[in-house]
């Protein structure tokens, strides 16, 4: 394998679940020296780190703060070195806006506010919202200097690599109906090869499937990633692309008043709001409506607007059953009144068996098609060694594939996972995501439904409406 | 320890969870040859009762059903003998009328119809309900003979031994109440204590807190008692007493024909209908309302009618929550459509730690008491052995009380756990029960809502409102 020349540096913010496995992946893939790589995080995991940090990377322990973090970052970057935040509660946004002045390439997995922000109640509902998050970020974005350095927002898994499954299932659902499968090379044409295709409705359709040995006991949150950033996110309303076909808003819902409005969100926790999904080696799932970066940009996205009017556009939401031990979590946190639990722990080598399985399950006319990874918990250990998990690879490699698209792409201002060719991404991350396949289901929200008493609400009309999918108690 | 003189037969039906666990009790207690005793068992479990087979119990593999049951029991049992019913799906009523026929004393620890009932849509709403099984046996005992021979209802844990936790539980708040707390004689006086206790709302509160190191597979069901006994009773219609304080029905509810009306049900799965509320060692939770038996009999039974007017009722349900590879399971169980899954599996030595926290909580004016027992896995195992679970001698020594009830008061008819002395049951029970212990709690179902979010329909007046109890999505 031909190694990736790059002759800058490279500062990574946050050594979690997700650094930890990106690092092996920097350096296996870049031609550079490793004592080119810092790591800053705030807690002390330079012992997990001791085989890298042999090798030259430096490991700073220093919390990155509203106050420090232009000293910092200053300290070990300059103009043409790539900053990758893999942290929780380090403000996005601010990083960025120092990196355009700096010149440094920059990639995140999430957009992050500085903490204590997505579990206060204080700060209004509606900008809680990822929604208002990436809007303040395009918003910044206008002021950035054109062509300044690219800076690559949301490409972990999900967000990140979930837009290039989406468009591969866009390009296979159109082989298969007899349309033009050639790549479209607009954001217009993607969107109306989505619309012909006749998809309604999109979920990222993850069941981790990964059990472990060690029970999880009372007043513990177990996770495959990381505990902080999952609550976070739980605790955030939960959030939908809210599609052209819909017929009604849910009772709850709340619509936006600034940006494209293609989203809308729950007055109410995604942790607490459940939605039917499926995949194909789990099958039926009952899942979380978390909010997510990629369900706002994928329904922007794909909007089809004509003579000054939306047409098109898909609902797109996630619907995520985390493992077992986390759904277990999930459930005393509510219990908690959502307070976190005393003791966390992220699992690793006590699980035994599973795959995350992880797709963008595309809904419509046709029927539904999920287009994924199904790797297990095996074969990641076989990739990347017996301390991984089956999460963090497919969160890695995009990382990693998004960095080298930054070093060769250095001048593209802020980009979303959308605006990068869907290829050049799957084709470095494929050897790191087991099986990636494409099942065409005959699954639908309606199915198995009035079984043992009549359920109300239900539009038997159209399978696709969001109420159909719900999971009501 | 003297033993417990008797000179009858026995045959158990069912050597389930319930039953293995009964035998041990038998032999223990009775003063008797175990050469007295039948086992019929429609499975094979001869190996695991092999050390009482070899003390001369007989082991007889043969499903009962419709056909078979009279000649079957017959063979085996005559006058002054006892029936000991531990299976499922054999309907109890047919076996009563059976015993009334031949003389035969009676106990089981369920109210079950033969097979294919519960999930048998085609079975009207109403009658698949615990109110209606157990209405149509009142109805059965009327043409019962008078002073026949005894036959004890649902006398395992809830029902069963619960019903003599509620009354400890009222005697104790009527204590620190300053109320006379002697020992009610009648049931009115047992009512009207209650009702001066300010008792608004009792639930059957139980948390399984059991863990094992062996994880839930997929397509697997767990439990520490009957898969097949938790599956039939999840899919009834959530059944409750519905009390006097009660501001308005739920939507979906359902109101009876027939009989006392003490209860409603909703028209939906218990298995999906989800309520707060709590217990001493577990703190907080989110329970099934699954429906049981002791719902209807305690609301019945502290009912205080004056001039022919219901003017105190309490609202009674089960709040259950199973241990956490039960709640994956249920889960599972629910994305499958409600269709069993196809591994199922008792918990018994893989459990590693844990209590099973089973009493009542009883609340009103004077916050919350609850009253039960806090059995461990380690404790268990001391008393009972390595092979057995905190689950089964909650329901195993009630079993064995009661027997000893029936023997000792052979000519009672037809008979409820609210029929018998409480004292009598517990002085028998609380060797195996672990810590038995009455607790005061502030806790209330209003406490830690509206953390994230406001919530809609909370009636912030009366916190015991039922509304303010269910979990919705
Ligand atoms: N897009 C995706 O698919 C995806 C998937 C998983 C996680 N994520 C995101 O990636 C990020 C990291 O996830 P993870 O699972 O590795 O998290 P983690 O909790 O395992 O690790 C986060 C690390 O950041 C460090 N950290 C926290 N605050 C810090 C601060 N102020 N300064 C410096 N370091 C700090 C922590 O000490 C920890 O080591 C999160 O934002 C998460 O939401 C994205
Ligand atoms: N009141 C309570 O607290 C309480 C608690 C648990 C269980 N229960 C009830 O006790 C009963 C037994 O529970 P368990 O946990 O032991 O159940 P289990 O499933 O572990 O055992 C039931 C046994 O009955 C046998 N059986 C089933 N159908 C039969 C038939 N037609 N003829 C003969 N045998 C048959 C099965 O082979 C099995 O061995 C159930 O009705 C359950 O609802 C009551």
């Amino acid at each position: 394998m031909a190694k990736f020349p790059y002759k800058g540096r490279i500062v990574m913010i946050g050594y979690g679940s997700v650094g930890r496995c990106t690092m092996p992946l920097i350096e296996r893939h870049f031609d550079m020296p490793l004592s080119n790589v810092t790591v800053i995080d705030g807690h002390d995991h330079s012992d997990d780190a001791a085989r890298f940090i042999e090798k030259g990377v430096k490991y700073i322990v220093q919390p990155v703060d509203e106050k420090n973090y232009g000293k910092l970052l200053g300290q070990h970057l300059k103009k043409g070195d790539l900053l990758i935040n893999l942290s929780v509660e380090v403000d996005s946004l601010a990083l960025i806006a120092w990196c355009q002045k700096q010149g440094v390439l920059y990639i995140d997995t999430c957009i992050e506010p500085w903490a204590g922000y997505y579990d206060n109640a204080s700060i209004p509902e509606e900008q809680r919202t990822n929604y208002y998050l990436r809007h303040r970020a395009l918003e910044a974005a206008k002021k950035f200097p054109k062509n300044g350095p690219s800076a690559l927002l949301t490409h972990g898994a999900n967000p990140g690599l979930i837009t290039h499954f989406i468009k591969q299932g866009v390009l296979d659902i159109a082989r298969m109906r007899g349309l033009d499968a050639t790549k479209p090379k607009t954001r217009e044409a993607w969107a109306k090869l989505m619309r012909d295709c006749g998809v309604k409705v999109i979920h990222v359709a993850e069941h981790d499937l990964q059990i472990t040995d060690v029970p999880k006991r009372p007043n513990e949150f177990c996770n495959t990633w990381s505990i902080h950033g999952f609550v976070g996110e739980g605790c955030q309303p939960a959030e939908l692309g809210w599609g052209t076909h819909e017929k009604r808003l849910p009772e709850n819902a709340a619509e936006h008043k600034v940006g494209s409005k293609a989203a809308i969100y729950l007055r109410q926790p995604g942790c607490t709001t459940e939605v039917r999904s499926w995949t194909p080696h789990g099958g039926p799932m009952i899942a979380y409506l978390i909010t997510h970066g990629e369900s706002i940009t994928t329904a922007d996205y794909f909007t089809v607007t004509e003579k000054g009017k939306v047409t098109f556009r898909p609902t797109v939401h996630y619907a995520y059953h985390p493992c077992d031990d986390a759904v277990l979590s999930v459930r005393e946190f509510q219990e908690r009144g959502f307070v976190l639990q005393k003791d966390i722990r992220p699992l690793n080598e006590e699980i035994v068996d599973g795959i995350d399985e992880l797709g963008a399950l595309l809904m419509g006319d046709f029927g539904a098609y999920w287009f994924g990874s199904q790797l297990s918990i095996h074969e990641a250990r076989r990739v990347m060694g017996p301390d991984y998990n089956a999460t963090s690879p497919q969160i890695a490699a995009p990382v990693l594939a998004g960095a080298m698209w930054l070093i060769e792409n250095p001048n593209r201002g802020v980009v979303e996972p959308e605006d990068i060719d869907h290829d050049y991404i799957l084709d470095i991350c494929r050897p790191y995501l087991g099986p990636v396949v494409g099942c065409f289901s005959d699954w639908n929200p309606l199915k198995d439904r009035n079984v043992l008493f009549p359920e109300p609400n239900l539009d038997m009309s159209d399978p696709w409406q969001f109420e159909n999918f719900r999971v009501r108690r």
